[in-house]
C-alpha cells in the first residue's frame, strides 16, 4: 500500500544509561517514621540516544533501587524511547510481582519496579519530547492550566538547615533561607513557619506533616494556622497513619470544620473506611492506597476521597493519567503526594499536573525545603502558590552537570545509602523507635 | 532558564475538517435489532493542518452524530492536534453529560460525545503520527504484537450480498466472496459459512452472532460449530442480551463445555451478574457496560468477565489504554467489539490491538463481510486470522479519494440517514418487531 509519508529517519535507540546517586541538604524535619537526615537522597537517571539526545529523571535515592535500575540496563541499551509497553513488560518479568507489603511501613514507597520504571519512563518522554520538539505535557494529551498550584507544605522541624550545616545555620540567610532553618515545635513556630512560606512563594493551601507529637499539640497548631489564615486559605493535615481509630475520630472531629481533607489520619484501608464514615472531612491517602493493586479494596471499602498520586511511585506518567481516569470513573479525587526533591521531578510534577483534567487541590511539594539544583537556572519558580509548565521541549529543563558531580560527591561523602528517619532520629533521641500506630 | 532545544517550528493547526458520509455494501445479516439495510454508513473524518498535514478517521455513520460533529467546528479549528485534554473538555461542554439511556436499547452505541471525540482524536493522533513519523502505536506507547488476531465473525443470513445486489448474488463471485452471498439460517450454514472464511482469512477464533432465531437452532448452530471445528478453535457466541435469564442459564449451561466466552446472553448488569455466578463460561460484553460511568456498578455487581471496548464508543484509542487499565486493575479482561467497517477503523483497532498489554481473546471484526474500501490498496489483508500493524507513519492508510466520493455518492443516493435493522426486517417480515428480550 501506498503511505502518504515514509518512515525517513531511523528510530532512535537509547545509547547510554548513566545512574547517579546525588545526596542534597535537607532540613531536620519530622514526619512518624523519625527525622530527615542532613541529607536526602535522590538518583538522576540520563539516558543518551544514538544521536545525542539526553533524556532525563529523578527518583527518590536508594542504592538497593539503584542497584535495581541498573540491572535493567540491557533491557534499556538498545531501546526505542517510544517502545515504552514492552520495556515494562520486560522489566515486570525482570523484577518479579511486587506486592503491598514491599512498599513498607514508612510513609515513602520502597518498591523497585514502579521507581525503575517511572525513571525510565520520563526519561523515554523527554526524549520523545525532544525528537518532537513537544512539552512532556503534549505527550500526555496537552495542557488544561497553564500553570500547576501547590500547597505550602509545613513541617515540624528542630533547628538547623541540614547538609554541611546540620543543625547550625547560616547567619547570613534572610528570608525564608532564614525562616528555613528555625525550628517549629509548637503552635506559633508552626504559624510562623506558614507565613514565612506562604509570604515568600505565594501558596494558598497549606499542608502540616504531622505524626510527630503528641495529637494534641499537633490539632492545636491545626486550630492556630486557622486562626491566622481564617476559612480562605485550605487547610490539610497529614499524620502519617500514626493514629489509632479513636484518635482519628477523636480529633478528626475537633477539625472537621478547619479541613479542606485530613490525609492518612489511621493505618490500612479498613481503617480509613471505618473513619471515613464517621467524618465529613474528605479522607486522603499515600499510605493506604498506594498502587494499583489496591484500588479493588480501596474501591470496596470506600478507604477514601483522595488519591495521592506519586508518578514516581504509580508507575510514571502515563500510568498517573490511567489513575486519574480511574479515580475520575469511581469519583474520586486525585492530588499529589512528594518527597523531598529537585527540579527535574518538579518538573515532571508540574507537567502531570498541566495534563490532568481536574487539579481540584493544590498538590504537595517539599521543593521550598530543598536549597540546591540540578537543573540550569536554579530552582523553576513558584510564584503566587504556583509553577508554570515549562515550555521547551520534553520536561524543558537542563541538567547542570556541575552542580550534578558536586551532588553526586557529596553523596559519596556523607556515607548514607538509604533513606531512615529512625536512625536519624535515634541521634537525637536514642531511645526513640519507629511505631506504625502510636497515638 | 537555558533550554537545550528551542521550539522551532510553529505548532500545527487544524485548518480544515471534511465530514464525509458514504454507503457501503453490507449483505444482509441478522441481529436481534432485525437486518442489515443494503447499506451500512460509516462517517469519514479528515483533519488538514495548516502545513496540509491530513489526519483520518471513520466511526459509524449517522446523520445526527455528523450534525453533532459538525455542530463542533469552531472548537476543531485552529486546535493544536496534541491537545486533546482541553478538545475533550470542550466537547463535554458543548454537548453536556450523557447518560446510559442514550446509548439505546439496539446492539450498536448512538451517543454522540464519544463517536465525536472518537473520530477527533484517531484524526489528531493520524496527523502526529505523521508529523513525528511514529505509526500510532507507538503514540499509545509502542507495540506488544507485530500482528493483532481477529476472529472469524460468523451470521445468521438471508441470501444476498446487499449494496446494489441487495438479495442478489454475483455469479462470478468465487471462494469467500461468493461464500458470503449464502444464506446462513440453521447449523448447516453456519458450519459452511465459517469453514469459508477460516478458509479464506486463516481465523482461529471463531463467534457467532445469534439472537435471530430461537435459542435452540442458534445452539445447536454453536454444537455444529465445535463439532465440525471441535476444541482447538474458541467459540463464542452473542444473543444480543435477547435472552431471559432462565434461557441465558439453560442454554449457558449447555453450551458450557464448548464456548471460550458467551457474549451479552442477557440484558443488564444485574442480570449478567446473576447468570456469571451460575455459569462456569466466562461472560463478555459490549451492552450491559459500554462507558465508563457503566464501570462502577460493573465492579460492584461483577457483571462480565470481559469488556468488548470499541474506541469509536468508549472516546479513542487513549481511552481505550485507560479502560485497559481499569481492566487489568479489576482482574477483567479487555478485548473489542466491532460494526460493520472499512480501512481506516480497522487500521485504528490494529494500532490498538498491538498497544494492549494483553490480547487474551482475538477480536471482533465485520471487516470479511465488507467488499468495498476507501483506502489506497484495497483492504488490509487479513492472515492467518491476523492483520499485521501498519508500519507507516500515522495510521499507516491513505484515503482513496476516489473511492470516497463514490461512497459518499452511494450514500447520497441510497437515502439511508442512520441504521435501523427493524425497517430492513419489516420488509421482509413486515409484522416483526424488536424486543429489547424475546427468548
Amino acid at each position: 500500500m501506498n503511505q502518504l509519508f515514509k518512515n525517513s529517519g531511523k528510530a532512535p535507540k537509547i545509547k547510554e544509561m548513566h545512574i547517579t546517586p546525588i545526596a542534597i541538604s535537607d532540613p531536620p524535619l519530622l514526619n512518624a517514621a523519625g527525622i530527615h537526615a542532613p541529607y536526602a537522597l535522590r538518583t538522576v537517571l540520563e539516558l543518551v540516544t544514538e544521536d545525542g539526545i539526553s533524556g532525563i529523571s529523578e527518583i527518590p535515592g536508594n542504592k538497593a533501587i539503584d542497584d535495581a535500575l541498573a540491572s535493567a540496563r540491557s533491557l534499556v541499551i538498545g531501546r526505542d524511547p517510544y517502545h515504552l509497553n514492552q520495556l515494562q513488560r520486560e522489566l515486570e518479568a525482570h523484577f518479579g510481582t511486587e506486592t503491598a507489603a514491599q512498599r513498607g511501613d514508612a510513609p515513602w514507597d520502597q518498591r523497585k519496579l514502579v521507581h525503575v520504571f517511572s525513571s525510565l519512563e520520563v526519561a523515554c518522554l523527554d526524549i520523545i519530547g525532544k525528537l518532537t520538539n513537544r512539552p512532556v505535557v503534549d505527550l500526555l494529551g496537552g495542557k488544561m492550566r497553564d500553570r500547576v498550584p501547590f500547597a505550602a507544605y509545613l513541617f515540624f522541624k528542630y533547628e538547623g538547615a541540614g547538609g554541611s550545616w546540620g543543625n547550625g545555620k547560616d547567619p547570613n540567610a534572610m528570608g525564608w533561607a532564614a525562616a528555613r532553618q528555625e525550628a517549629a515545635v509548637d503552635p506559633k513556630g508552626i504559624v510562623d513557619q506558614a507565613i514565612a512560606m506562604c509570604k515568600h512563594f505565594g501558596f494558598q493551601s497549606i499542608k502540616l506533616k504531622g505524626g510527630a507529637f503528641e495529637p494534641r499539640l499537633e490539632t492545636d497548631c491545626m486550630l492556630a494556622l486557622h486562626k491566622e489564615f481564617g476559612d480562605q486559605v485550605p487547610l490539610r493535615f497529614d499524620p502519617n497513619a500514626i493514629w489509632t481509630p479513636e484518635t482519628g475520630l477523636k480529633y478528626g472531629k475537633e477539625m472537621e470544620g478547619i479541613l479542606e481533607y485530613l490525609e492518612d489520619p489511621v493505618r490500612g484501608q479498613e481503617n480509613m473506611a471505618n473513619l471515613r464514615k464517621q467524618l465529613k472531612t474528605p479522607l486522603a491517602t499515600n499510605m493506604c492506597t498506594t498502587s494499583f493493586e489496591d484500588i479493588p479494596r480501596s474501591i470496596q471499602l470506600g478507604s477514601e476521597d483522595i488519591i495521592l498520586s506519586d508518578h514516581h511511585f504509580w508507575g510514571g506518567l502515563r500510568a498517573s493519567m490511567e489513575l486519574s481516569k480511574l479515580c475520575k470513573t469511581f469519583g474520586r479525587d486525585l492530588s499529589m503526594h512528594s518527597n523531598s526533591h529537585l527540579g527535574i521531578s518538579m518538573a515532571a510534577m508540574v507537567h502531570l499536573g498541566a495534563a490532568l483534567p481536574e487539579v481540584p487541590y493544590a498538590l504537595d511539594t517539599h521543593y521550598p525545603w530543598q536549597s540546591e539544583e540540578i537543573i540550569v537556572g536554579g530552582h523553576l519558580p513558584i510564584e503566587e502558590g504556583a509553577v508554570a509548565v515549562p515550555s521547551g521541549p520534553g520536561l524543558g529543563v537542563e541538567l547542570d552537570r556541575d552542580a550534578l558531580q558536586k551532588l553526586h560527591e557529596t553523596y559519596l561523602a556523607c556515607g548514607f545509602t538509604k533513606r531512615d528517619d529512625e536512625v536519624e532520629m535515634q541521634k537525637y533521641h536514642p531511645e526513640w523507635k519507629f511505631e506504625k500506630v502510636r497515638w
